[in-house]
């Protein structure tokens, strides 16, 4: 049957630093339960596909620093379904070893390959249009991606413009776009053949091991050296060796932009990818001021349209702030303008420069 | 020798509410820090005295609920010379039990009382003043306060308007008149006849005495029934009993301001209250865009002329504020403008009708 070739892989290595400071590099965002309903964004992730797919099926690949992490909040996940990188690589490389790694194991593998720090708000929906991604990779040879239907101008996001439609509701690619502007942003709505790129990707493990080996020799030369060691003992040892040799660049770099090969579903499943402070404010509840307090306790005195994180039991008392971002996580304190939160990353950059690592 | 009769009563009951949430009822504004000298408020107020006034001869008035803090941060003062009030009752009880209390000790005590939580940068030119005070008042039948010379239309201190010169330096006093508005502030700097009210007095025991009785007798009735009892181990119990009777009345209002023989000792002693985080930053060093961030981590970004007290090794990033008071005090978080300050006990009341006394 089908199904039980069906594999999911979370990808749960990064470090979050548009989130700083409640994002740590030693507690990323994948891991904060940034709504206080109990459940972190990786717990949500893998909570979201364990009922289509069996639990030993579901892979995690994450830095080997947050192991322990992985291992605490994902308890249910058998131990060796973790896989470790040595180095931080971007997505490239990290699908291509869980690629390599599951063909090992089954090669009539299909693999979904999620991020763990998105929100999907639809969940319902969101699983059929996995089980419809999944029986088109079976029966195409294809690298299918899922563009979720723009409900605004976003500018934050990339964008795939469709093509041909070759079944209900999946289409070919015509083009792959960077970050628009807000004005054409808006043409992008308006036309109906832009979606998000969402990072959400389904294909047979032959299929992404075929289009690495032919788009990125870099990467794909590198695995292919470790032939007959993967789903073995040997593996971790040749990962440790080889891993770091891994050129740094995205999947969509290596080859979806590049491969001939590439569809896209067009789904409508509730997605942000809360990449910012700003979009987790719009996708988050808010009273009647416009303020976002989650389950703090807030006294805002004239203030609106805020996002406030601190941690349990703080109470915060704003007088006179608009449009804020308040973010205290114990040793850190940001308050920091919504609109100036690109900034962020630089602050990090600047308070790394003055004080290393002992605040990031 | 005059000196040997001399004493001081350092007030260190209040609760420093406009100071919250730094200063908190359990650890107010007068056992802080604030400087980041390694002397607290009170330790401050109790150094800049103990070269003119043996050490057991200065007395600490106090809640009873602050007695371990006045132990800790005053180790050297002797245990009896902590008076500890069971209740509040603003500045005229506390005063008169300290003048009767000392009177039993030595009939012929003169006394200065202070506040346990001003700020005074010219400490010879005080202790030249304060021995000047001892010798007026020891030479006159007076009730002698210290009018400070003022440096701006400060619109947030009481000012005492100076009549004829009764010895160089000390003026009979012509008005006691409240905080003005801005306009009247600059007339009073302009016309050089008005000194802030420091809260500042010296007295000899007996003359106190004899004010509250003439002035104040539902203070001094109180106190004149337990006579006998001042200096010896039935004055604890009498004052459980008795204390908590007395009216809840400023000495100004109690004293200062119906008594005849009231003079002002104009000095210039670079004296503040601190009362406010407005007046703490006017004090305080501040960096080249204004800000006083002490001896905090602070990284601010466009911002200017803020106020910020974090608790040690904590980082605050701050962009896009000015005028802001920023104060973080572990479980409670401020962020109020300057300009807004006079909210602050305001807040502190709606904090606790919300959420009792465990921010407060």
């Amino acid at each position: 049957m089908a199904a039980n070739n069906r594999y999911c892989v979370i990808m749960g290595g990064g470090i979050g630093s548009r989130f700083w400071p409640y994002s740590r590099t030693d507690f990323p965002k994948q891991f904060i339960d940034f709504f206080g309903t109990g459940r972190s964004f990786i717990q949500m992730s893998f909570d979201r596909v364990q009922d289509i797919i069996p639990v030993d099926h579901i892979f995690v690949v994450t830095n080997a620093l947050y192991a322990p992490l992985v291992k605490k909040q994902l308890p249910m996940l058998p131990e060796e379904n973790i896989l470790l990188e040595p180095a931080r690589r971007n997505t490239a490389p990290c699908i291509a070893w869980a690629a390599y790694h599951i063909a090992a194991i089954n090669p009539e593998a299909s693999i979904m390959v999620a991020p763990s720090d998105h929100i999907i708000l639809r969940e319902t929906e969101f699983r059929k249009s996995v089980i419809k991604g999944f029986e088109f990779v079976e029966q195409h040879d294809a690298l299918l991606t899922m563009g979720v239907k723009p409900s605004r101008p976003e500018t934050g996001y990339g964008y795939i413009q469709i093509g041909k439609e070759q079944v209900p509701g999946i289409n070919e690619v015509k083009t792959f776009t960077e970050k628009p502007n807000l004005e054409l942003a808006k043409v992008f709505l308006d036309t109906g053949e832009f979606f998000w790129n969402s990072g959400i990707f389904l294909w047979k493990a032959s299929a992404i091991k075929n289009a690495l080996a032919e788009h990125c020799q870099d990467v794909a030369s590198i695995f292919d050296k470790g032939a007959g060691l993967f789903g073995t003992p040997g593996e971790l040892g040749f990962i440790a060796n080889e891993f770091q040799n891994c050129p740094n660049i995205s999947i969509d770099y290596a080859v979806m932009e590049k491969a001939s090969n590439v569809y896209v579903e067009c789904v409508d499943i509730g997605w942000s990818d809360v990449g910012t402070w700003g979009s987790l404010y719009e996708i988050s509840p808010k009273n009647k001021d416009g303020n976002v307090t989650q389950n703090n306790k807030a006294c805002m005195f004239n203030s609106k349209n805020n996002i406030v994180s601190m941690k349990e039991d703080k109470l915060v008392v704003a007088v006179g702030l608009n449009d804020y971002i308040i973010a205290d996580a114990d040793d850190v304190l940001l308050i920091c303008p919504k609109a100036d939160e690109q900034r962020i990353k630089l602050i990090v950059n600047e308070v790394k420069s003055l004080y290393g690592d002992k605040y990031i």
